[in-house]
């Protein structure tokens, strides 16, 4: 059972999935893009600290789930923003968690922490009441161990290159700190300008400031903000980024003339932004930064659709990244259609589409990769990275778009000991989806073997430009 | 074949299917939302006229099919407004019916009645040109017994609650008959207020009037029109009410002052409407409605998506539920927000949300329930009712708003002896779809065990405050 | 397994699915929409030239994946307009063709063309690099052979009746000749008058003038225009065309006056047309073709959600049909609600209805279906007319629709040799889709064999009007 999870019932595709899984489950992993703390590597001591610090407390999909179900944040060891008091006994916000763990049936939470505490920390128990004091004492012990500082987990999960994501205005000092320690595992920064893009984050001018600073170049016009960011995409390539990522909620683009750039540019800074500068100025500026990526070569990555902090009393109490941000529907055919008439047919360029409307991966976004020469299908993203997520993505996608114009996987997380369970989540689900494939006839087995290895780990390593390997043929 | 009846056709799922559909196939039913005549009850000797009046005159699901395929409703025996004549030969009726049943292959209806006329009726044979009139009068004969009389039916079906939809202006005598008769069977109305909160119902004012006679209230602004809801809420509730419901087109809400709310009560008193009133007017009162239930503990239902009365000539020769309302796409996370921003968070609220656009179950409703309190997502509902429309459902639910956040099941029916049937085909999903997880080790054992008898049983009842019993574990 | 392909892989379910799939498998096929060039069929001598002509140029799924990998369209031989240069060698382009043919993997392309090699050329080899010059070899050997004269292979692959997609404009000489010359086959013209119906149309003015030299009429105002219009369908019907085809970017419909229709007729004919013309006129004239149909009897088609010619510079190089139509989400309750106001329960009217938008299946198109005498809903069209696009449509339309408000099949390729590949893809699916049901209770073995037949031949001849055989029962 365990050796075949996530495999279909039925015996002769379970066969063949089991067959095209042993091929590729101990291939390393390629995480072009995540959300991993760079700190964790800088300082080759460095230590998780609870359980709870290090499983629950950064882990939005397990705490909006409790608050969905009258469990207070606090009671769980969230901090407010007031400072006001919150749950500060670890050990009970644990038992907490494992008292309500059942909420988490059927979920992806579920099987990844099964997953990692099985197959990192050796323990194989659900999470109950009854247990919950003996899990958290068996996971606090191998925290204290050398083997589960960071860099030994980096190495023991076989981790080929590892992607941060970082702020434009980032002086990515963790990152030289890692290099300078001669410590040979590969953690690559990635450039993402949202905050100082978006001029309707909370003190945009602030961070433009920040801008200024670590660029050297005063930004006082749309220009000097041009050029500063170009400024900070030379830093970012000069220490190993090989891609660029910026949200928005939808994809509207929009081809601003450089006078029409530079006014609404002028009135954000003097904080007198009218109603839709905001919109369209990130609009534009997707666009401009298609026009860099295609100077300078980084791979564009572009997540959209998410109704941010969508819970006032939430966002008011405890911020952002508090599981209060809602998918809304996507549209890409008109929306993208200004950038791509720039840039859809540029030969050096790679744009990867990430979208949180499941809708859109037949309808417009397969068609749109089957097609325009820059663009890639991220992989299901957030609450559709799981198994039935990878199943519906997979089946509305490959037929259009084939499986050449998809990035392969990525984990997405924060959650740095989670990242082989996730990846092996995707291979199996790839794995089982194959052995669909080829029990029917679709495919044959070479195709098979073929594609099993490039969803693995070829694809995402291609489309990231993380080496000049080709697909596995 | 019959005993496996909806599970997978693999072997070792329908083996665990089978087994998990054993420990809830006897439970008794909760039917907490429906839309059977409680006159059925308060009469003890109430008895079913014709097979036809049972089971065809009120289904639309089974006469919009045939009228899609050119027969007309006149010939069903569907009464028209001006009174002209119809077909009044039921076993004419009943053949025309059988001679096209080859239609309904492949929908619910088709199983549902298959299943009820075998179940209930003890007539195994599929309804053909030739055995018509020998089914039509087997299900004659037995309308006549004893044994066949709503009451005892409802004995026989194990139902533990049956919750009917009323109106605001009902004065429920036919409930208080029920009481009265000291017949201990679980009969509770439910407050459906939209003739009164819709401005744009068929003669508005005449249901205002109605509501300040039941009321006593005399409803002359706005002021007294809240105070004249609330009094029937209290009515409702001290007759046995757990829950209000309410239909929109869309899940628009908008939290309008008193001022402005009374403005447009004025003008729709006074016949003098503006064109956005009515729209306007539902999306205040839906939050006037969530602040009453937050009050008074009545579990909230919303049900939207529905365009009625779509064919103006069905309309107008048969007046409504005709078989000619049209799903429409819908939208909740800007919609919903203005209700969410105020009573969201609230602990004594529970708002259970059904929808017709099946892209919305994962997009917008999971994440929403996956993060809101108040939040619970109703079963697939309408043409949804459905074997896919359940798998469907389940895919796109559970892996981001889990089990818990799901308000079970509820056959949403007017056919009484169809409930048994309808639930079987939902407890048989239900097996069938933790076969699943549980052949694919996503959950354990334990789990499915748990969660089919939730799913069965013990989520409707929680959901709906039917009783303070807990989820099994 | 080349017998059982594209079945389920459980074992019940597909030996199911090969009994069923044995008792259509030889049925003629009835292709009563598509877009193959009558000139085949006119000159009894007529050959193919290279297989790159026959099965790659023509062929937009093809060459579409390619370019979106980064392969010029001039290295593939595709046409520019300018008349510059492009690829000329075809054995040379097939050789590309080949060496990429890995991208296909798992598209339905790769699939029909390997049937088309195997069942029509005999060649049971999978292209690659390796044997790409072999293949073309024994390609281009049977293309000289006499049995693979268009008409020789429509009598092998027992096609009852072809329809072709011709111009208002068309004077069907093709057709004609056909006749002329004895020949049994039955190929049949479609009217379809976009050309002229849709005022954005590229050299509208033209397409009219040809309109006045075919009809006779000279078409100077709406009216005349109209009349014109009914004199190009009774030509069509009497050379045998039997349905009307009509295409639009959305479901848009609106009943314009006559003056309103005669104003902007004249705006279009000065060249001066208003920004919202094209549009309306053409939701105009989707009734005013209803109400032509509903007269003449033509079963009436309607084609929506495609962005036609989506890259600029793909159009400006190439033209139209060059795999850069992207599809947009549709709305047909509020769209299509003045056609069917008008004529949505006439008698003798049929109109089927095809769509680019999944999620329209379920939530719109069925429930419009399941109760419209008018309408009918076509298959998978373009990029869903695939193996999971044929799951997804029959999973979302039976239940809520019937399988008999379907239209049965059509292939809709300008790829002759390929219709029996299509048709046998629909044909498995149907009948591993109907082993799904039967194998769980969901319909009996009658049902079962009925439907399969119905899918393959009975109701693709009924809608169509192309013989008055009932279904099979």
């Amino acid at each position: 059972m365990l050796a075949d999870r996530y495999f279909a019932s039925d015996a002769a595709q379970r066969q063949i999935a089991r067959e095209l899984y042993e091929t590729v489950k101990d291939m390393p992993l390629i995480c072009p893009h995540g959300h991993v703390d760079p700190r964790l590597f800088a300082d080759p001591n460095f230590q998780f600290s609870t359980p709870v610090e290090l499983l629950i407390i950064p882990d939005h999909y397990i705490f909006r789930m409790m608050y969905s179900q009258g469990i207070a944040l606090e009671s769980l060891g969230i901090s407010r923003k007031d400072g006001s008091a919150v749950e500060q006994d670890h050990r009970k916000i644990w038992q907490t968690i494992c008292d309500h763990w059942y909420l988490m049936r059927g979920t992806p939470s579920y099987i990844w922490l099964r997953d990692e505490l099985r197959d990192v920390f050796g323990i194989d128990a659900k999470m109950n009441s009854a247990n919950a004091q003996a899990i958290y004492s068996a996971i606090e012990a191998k925290l204290r161990q050398p083997d589960f500082r960071p860099r030994r987990l980096f190495e023991r999960f076989r981790i080929e290159v590892l992607a941060t994501t970082d702020a434009a205005t980032d002086r990515l000092e963790q990152h030289q700190a890692i290099r300078d320690s001669g410590w040979p595992g590969r953690i690559i920064p990635t450039f993402r300008p949202d905050a100082v893009v978006n001029l309707d984050t909370e003190n945009w001018i602030n961070h433009i400031r920040q801008l200024s600073e670590v660029s050297g170049i005063s930004v006082v016009n749309y220009r000097s903000f041009i050029q500063a960011l170009e400024q900070r995409r030379d830093f970012f390539r000069s220490m190993g980024a090989t891609a660029s990522d910026h949200a928005a909620q939808s994809a509207y683009t929009t081809d601003l003339s450089e006078a029409e750039a530079e006014a609404i540019f002028q009135r954000a800074l003097a904080d007198r932004a009218a109603p839709e500068d905001a919109a369209r100025f990130t609009g534009h500026m997707l666009i401009e930064m298609a026009r860099m990526s295609s100077e300078d070569g980084l791979v564009m990555q572009l997540h959209i659709g998410s109704y941010r902090n969508h819970n006032p009393l939430i966002f008011e109490r405890f911020g952002r990244d508090m599981g209060a941000d809602i998918p809304t529907s996507s549209e890409f055919t008109r929306n993208l259609k200004p950038l791509l008439d720039r840039f859809g047919n540029q030969p050096n360029l790679t744009l990867i589409l990430f979208n949180l409307d499941e809708t859109n991966y037949g309808r417009e976004l397969a068609p749109l990769a089957g097609h325009y020469p820059i663009l890639r299908l991220g992989p299901p993203w957030w609450f559709f990275d799981s198994l039935v997520g990878m199943r519906h993505y997979l089946d509305s996608v490959v037929e259009t778009a084939g499986l050449y114009n998809t990035a392969g996987f990525n984990d997405d997380t924060r959650a740095f000991p989670s990242i082989p369970a996730r990846h092996d989540v995707w291979r199996r689900a790839s794995a089982d989806w194959l052995a669909g494939l080829l029990s029917r006839g679709v495919i044959d087995e070479e195709d098979a073997y073929d594609m099993i290895a490039d969803m693995a780990y070829h694809l995402a390593k291609s489309t990231y430009k993380l080496s000049p390997d080709a697909m596995s043929r």
